[in-house]
């Protein structure tokens, strides 16, 4: 209800997608208000020079709001350039509360959440892969903190063979798949059980957090 | 409604203060429930030893469930050491969904939420506070991620000057202090305009989050 009354004062949208913004607006505020209000796209292929006149309706004292599809906005979804701009311009930010698959997942890990980096996608080339994951398990050892990172979901069993493949036995991995869906899967092992568990991912968003 | 049900068909909190507990389930649910439910207390106090005693309940098939005072269960929060013991002991464990004052921050701060890394708590020692800043702006820089960090409330305002006095002019800092309270205050500023910025620090908690 307090969610609700937010969004009925804002008049500008600033979303990844229209349509599906346009439905979930309609479904939950209700048709007229989601007809009624201005929309503009922000996306991973937004480019910088375009930010500044998506802000424009902002100086002139308009509300906006930022919809992400899935996730929280800016936390590994776009629209930091965006807010960025926004407090230089001493445009007020107000951030509102919502679930964030990798917070979910670190809560849900038993890693250290006292100190923790998310470190966005993995590379794609196979040698600069192995290097950034020995890297980050070294990082994670000298550091001390739990490490996050994800990958597109058809690619996660080849990431996870790698892991397997390359990291130390005794480092801790936790995969964290189909969150808030029937078929969540959450699991704390060492690389060693690990590679005696059968586990193959399904295409399933996920979430992998290591601690060296 | 959707929490309400899950919470409804918890017999064991694991919580942090057992009074406020109490108190927020007699609110949020009834009275009725939250006298019939048992408590344990996990806080920053609680050693390592007395953990597996806390999971036994567990172990015979209770269903139990972290409360935080404030924030995230595990995430800048006691219960990761549990949570690890229950992975180890193949107890299922689901995350909900709720608010962080470290993400709220992050995803309002503009800066870089594809790559980022939370310290927990800077040092109060002098120099090894001042030793801990620089090498997390150097990280910053070489990694290309904004990194969070807290203090102590009443430490604040000290935290903040010996900021200001060693990182570098165009290191951008992110103040995010008394979320979701009617005293919100959230400014990302490079470290040369704060220092002509007139902010005095109140005693609510705030969030640092720098970015080199």
């Amino acid at each position: 209800a307090y969610l609700k009354s937010i969004i009925q004062t804002i008049e500008y949208f600033i979303v990844e997608n229209e349509k599906s913004a346009r439905k979930n607006l309609s479904m939950f505020i209700g048709q007229d208000f989601s007809e009624s209000r201005h929309y503009a796209v922000l996306d991973e292929h937004t480019s910088l020079e375009s930010i500044p006149e998506l802000l424009k309706p902002l100086q002139t004292g308009t509300t906006a709001g930022i919809l992400s599809e899935a996730g929280l906005p800016c936390v590994a979804d776009p629209g930091s350039a965006l807010i960025a701009l926004a407090h230089k311009e001493n445009i007020t930010v107000v951030p509102h509360p919502g679930p964030s698959s990798l917070f979910m997942a670190l809560s849900a890990s038993g890693l250290n959440g006292q100190r923790f980096m998310f470190d966005g996608y993995i590379p794609i080339e196979h040698e600069q892969r192995n290097k950034r994951l020995k890297y980050l398990e070294q990082l994670s050892l000298k550091e001390r903190m739990s490490i996050g990172f994800i990958e597109t979901p058809y690619r996660n069993q080849k990431l996870f063979d790698v892991i397997k493949a390359i990291l130390r036995p005794e480092t801790q991995l936790c995969i964290a798949s189909g969150l808030m869906t029937p078929d969540e899967f959450i699991a704390t092992k060492p690389i060693k059980v690990w590679k005696q568990t059968n586990y193959s991912f399904s295409k399933t968003p996920a979430v992998f957090i290591l601690q060296a």
